[in-house]
Formats: C-alpha cells, sequence, structure tokens
C-alpha cells in the first residue's frame, strides 16, 4: 500500500496536473455524460461531464457539478440563460468524439461540429440532443447551490422526459446500461465498458444477499 | 425508442418502486463506495452509498448525497457527530457483502457483523475502515448543503489521505481502480466490473483525439 497524505508537504510539492489525476480517478466510476445546450442567441453547445448524481425520483432530478473557471462555462452560462439541457450517455464507439467535447473551442465554434457529432432536436425541446446517443433525456434548471470552499457549483436539474431503447428497460424499470454499450468513467480521461456481475434483491437483515 | 414523461399521469400511475429503479438506473454508471463510521457511543457502521462526487483536488473534496428518510441516517448523524468517515471501494468479490449493509439492521448490531465485513483502524484514525477494500481514503466532514428541493443532503467532505495499492498508481497519477478489481453501479442493486477502452490526451480543438 502506497500513502498519501493530502496535507503534507510532499502531496503539495508534487505537480498540480499529478495531483489532479490522483484525486479525480480515486473516488470511483463515474457517469459519462454529454450536455447539450443552445445559446440565447442560437449557437449550439455539447460537452462532457462526469459529476452527475441521481437526486431523487419523485421528483426526478439529477445535480451537476461545474467547475466556474473550466471550459464548462459554456455549458453553465446556456442552462442559466435558457433554463434548459439535454442529457446524453455515451456509447463506447463514441467516447473519443465525447472526450473530444473538451477543447477549448472558441465561442462562435460549436463543439458538435469539432468533435465530430450530430445534434438533433426531439419533441420540439428547445436543446439539442446527441444523434450518437442512444439514452437521452430533457432536463431543466430547478436550483443551483454554490460550493463556498471551493467556488464549485452544484446544479439542480428536472428530468422531464427521457426516451431509452425498448429492449434496455427491463420489467421492473431498471435501465440496462451497459447492454446498450454505455461507458463509465474512472478519472479525468479513462473510458471503461462494463459487465454484469449480478443485481442483487433488496437487502434484509434476515436475509443472506441473494441475486435476481 | 420508448419515450417516458415525468410528468404524465401515465408515469404517475406507476408503481413508485418501478419509477425509482428507473430514474437510478437512468443517469449513469456511478461510484459504488462503503462508508465506515463510528458514533459518539462507539458502535460502528458501515453503509454502501452511490452518490459520490469529485468536487476538487486543491483542496482535495468530495461530495456524498444522503436521502434523510433512508438507511442510511447512522452514516450522515455519525458523521455529523464525529466529523469523521472513512471512504472504502468495492471489489468485485465482495460486491454481495457491501450490498448486504443496505439492510435495515437494528442501531445496536454492527453492519460490519450482518454483512460479514471486517472492520479495521488505520493510522490512528477514528473511524472504521473495511479490511477487503483494497482502496481506502479517511474524510472530514466540511461543509452541507440541503436540497430544498426534496430535503436531499449535499456533504463534502476533505480527504485527508488515502492508501492506495502501490501497482494501480500509474506514473502520471492516475489511479487504475479497474486492474484492482473496483465495481461500478448502474442503479439500485446493480454492480459492474469494468474494462478499460482506453485513455486520451488532453484534448485540443486542432488535434483529434489521441489514446495515450
Amino acid at each position: 500500500m502506497e500513502h498519501f497524505d493530502f496535507g503534507s508537504p510532499e502531496w503539495e510539492q508534487r505537480d498540480r496536473r499529478w495531483r489532479a489525476t490522483f484525486v479525480n480517478s480515486l473516488s470511483g466510476f463515474k457517469s459519462a455524460a454529454l450536455l447539450g445546450t443552445r445559446s440565447a442567441g442560437g449557437l449550439e453547445n455539447v460537452s462532457i461531464f462526469s459529476q452527475i448524481m441521481h437526486l431523487g425520483a419523485a421528483p426526478a432530478l439529477l445535480g451537476i457539478v461545474f467547475r466556474p473557471d473550466s471550459v464548462e462555462r459554456h455549458t453553465l452560462s446556456n442552462l442559466r440563460n435558457t433554463g434548459m439541457a439535454t442529457l446524453n450517455l455515451i456509447p463506447s464507439e463514441h467516447a473519443a468524439a465525447a472526450h473530444q467535447t473538451s477543447a477549448r473551442y472558441s465561442e462562435d465554434l460549436s463543439e458538435f461540429k469539432g468533435a465530430g457529432l450530430t445534434p438533433v432536436y426531439l419533441n420540439g425541446f428547445e436543446a439539442p440532443f446527441v444523434q450518437q446517443s442512444p439514452v437521452r433525456a430533457a432536463l431543466s434548471l430547478a436550483e443551483e447551490h454554490l460550493l463556498s470552499i471551493n467556488g464549485t457549483i452544484l446544479v439542480v436539474c428536472k428530468l422531464l422526459w427521457a426516451e431509452v431503447p425498448a429492449e434496455i428497460t427491463h420489467a421492473d424499470g431498471y435501465v440496462d446500461l451497459g447492454s446498450a454499450g454505455i461507458v463509465t468513467t474512472n478519472g479525468l480521461d479513462a473510458y471503461h465498458s462494463t459487465q454484469l456481475l449480478g443485481r442483487y434483491a433488496y437487502a434484509k437483515a434476515d436475509q443472506k444477499p441473494r441475486l435476481l
């Protein structure tokens, strides 16, 4: 085992990027999703995010973490100005293009074009979806929370509707993302496919774990 | 494609558990981690969490989402009372035991015992770690945010130190969780192993995506 003390002089002496890579990849696998937005002037934007949380089912809510000092600022300002965004999960064959949306494109060049992804409009919703994504949802801005400790912003969004391939939604409501080839991320730049180990029944204190 | 409208009467008529399963599994793969705590009276607790976010590297911070109405309340009250918790990532061979910690054990029975996991104390830290976990970190409570929209609580924790197998930390700081067999979750009860597709170089607008 190697020990890392985040308050030590040894830690502070490490390269800034080394520390960011380490801490980003330490806390477990994360979602990888493209958020699609449009500016008030109609410019389309798409950007990859990995800090996306489930916050509740009734009402259906999710949380997204924004670093105000990063390239993601176009997404946040569009979301604030229009109140709308789209969530698009990433299949393995488009992981490279999804990663490319994190490049610093100038404000007048769409990340869709830069990364080779295709905007598509569904059900009259005003923000663009990603055609290459098989699992998509429409979001509206609900709440913002400033985390004063480091200036990070948690944006709470309401899930308005979703489109999911019929064959990956199980009878009990489980959306089987692995069978749609959806990737997970480990840190800033690593993309993984997944293999189902098992689903377990609702745990009870007087019963052993049981596979569904 | 199947369409789900979260504001529709059809959605409202679906079973509550069906809706929870659907929305929980819709937004992508998540971390799976055991949080270890101890009450002011010395009772040990361990419980599984999947809504864990990276919030920053300098200072090293992570966020954990708590539902106040769930069994996780022992973890939250212990964290509030002692200011300390441990983060323990889950290897695939212990996914069943980790899931079992979500059962409603009475307050005087340790979930460690109920689930067959072993508490271990490291470096004088007062909260228990999970012996079966290969990637562990010590946390201290930093901030709480109440998400008024549904009563959910975001707890921001400072990462104090971490222990990671030397062989999974790459030269650039990347912690290769997949090679340590760490699982990811898709929803309430599905655990997956992972396979690295690739790591991509820092994206630049004038360059194509490039594998590291």
